[in-house]
């Protein structure tokens, strides 16, 4: 997989690296040495191939990884807050969810196989290095999963326009946030699941949070 | 201005629209029944030549609307809330933040002139309609700016990664807050105006909100 930016390099687990490719007119000493006394292989190409290789500005430096390993959910067994994104489609909101999970404490991060976003390298480069601190789960059935957790003890709870105000529900024990697809919110069939609908009071007329925006302010209340 | 989007056309005032572009197969009956209710001049072009007006996805539709009307300070006074964005850089954010302001009631962003995002296609659509709810005030320096109004008795609270908890801060009076650049945060010279620094205490390693999450988590627990 490639990902890239100078900052990524850092927050990639060097292990995780296979090569490196810098452009050629590239010069940045700090990431010379760190490429050196990682003992990272790296080789200079025309920036135009390195413009080919990926589709946004890599700051001279595009990074080919190891592909991303999405976890079982069993390995986030016990704990305590979740985090479930019911096909949200936009990758740079899920890059944000990922930082703001990782910032929370929130290890886990589960999403449905059909119709989602996935890990990509726009993903990566919003994530700035969180995704390697989350778990990202990846399941047939985002419904079937939620059920699953709940005889495990967990509350579910999901994001709704018209839920109840987030600053008045007690969230204590084992629980999960859902966050909906950015247009329709949350599918009906994972609406059946929920156990409390929590919503964000809105003064405005428009009222449309943005879903990395909300998850935000979820999160931060619910951790 | 050119905007794009059929839930942008609705959310536009009908006297800002100069005409609209519609994609030769463009088909959807509620749209052109409120542009035929609302006497909107529309023309049909190939799709192709939208796709050459406006970088994204145009679902069919493209705006030429007149171009923004940024505000005046005095029309804000006596607000209670307002928002200053130092040296804010990525469209999305600003466009994410617009709509947390409008969802939140704060009526008022104040943008630096120099090196910070303006008013664009992509943030009018990143906003969706939230611009046409918020006054945007552009000012030749914000420095200056926050202290003429701290003489107006606003307190200034600045986001800081080391900033106190922000749950445990008065909000009382007028405010306002200042979030700052994505990759470098409030500038030195806005730093000296902050009367009070705001900070949502993180339990990660990587530690760093995308900005309009962190504005977001601000906005709601402030307002």
């Amino acid at each position: 997989m490639l990902v890239y930016g100078k900052n990524v390099l850092k927050d990639i687990e060097v292990k995780k690296i296979r090569r490196v490719y810098l452009a050629e007119n590239f010069h940045d000493r700090e990431i010379m040495n760190y490429l050196v006394n990682n003992h990272i292989h790296y080789f200079y190409r025309p920036k135009n191939q390195l413009d080919k290789m990926v589709e946004r500005n890599h700051q001279g430096i595009v990074i080919d990884m190891d592909s991303f390993q999405y976890s079982s959910l069993e390995s986030s067994k016990g704990e305590e807050f979740i985090v479930a994104l019911d096909h949200l489609e936009d990758t740079h909101n899920f890059g944000a969810i990922i930082r703001t999970c990782e910032a929370a404490g929130v290890k886990t991060i589960i999403i449905p196989k059909d119709r989602s976003v996935r890990v990509n390298d726009i993903v990566m480069k919003t994530s700035v290095g969180a995704i390697d601190r989350v778990k990202i789960v990846l399941v047939n059935n985002l419904c079937e999963t939620l059920k699953k957790l709940q005889k495990d003890n967990y509350f579910v709870y999901g994001a709704f326009m018209d839920g109840e105000d987030y600053k008045t529900l007690d969230y204590s024990g084992k629980k999960i946030l859902v966050i909906g697809n950015e247009g329709n919110g949350i599918s009906n069939i994972v609406e059946n699941t929920i156990d409390f609908k929590v919503g964000i009071p809105m003064e405005g007329k428009v009222n449309s949070l943005n879903a990395s925006v909300a998850a935000g302010i979820l999160i931060f209340e619910m951790k």
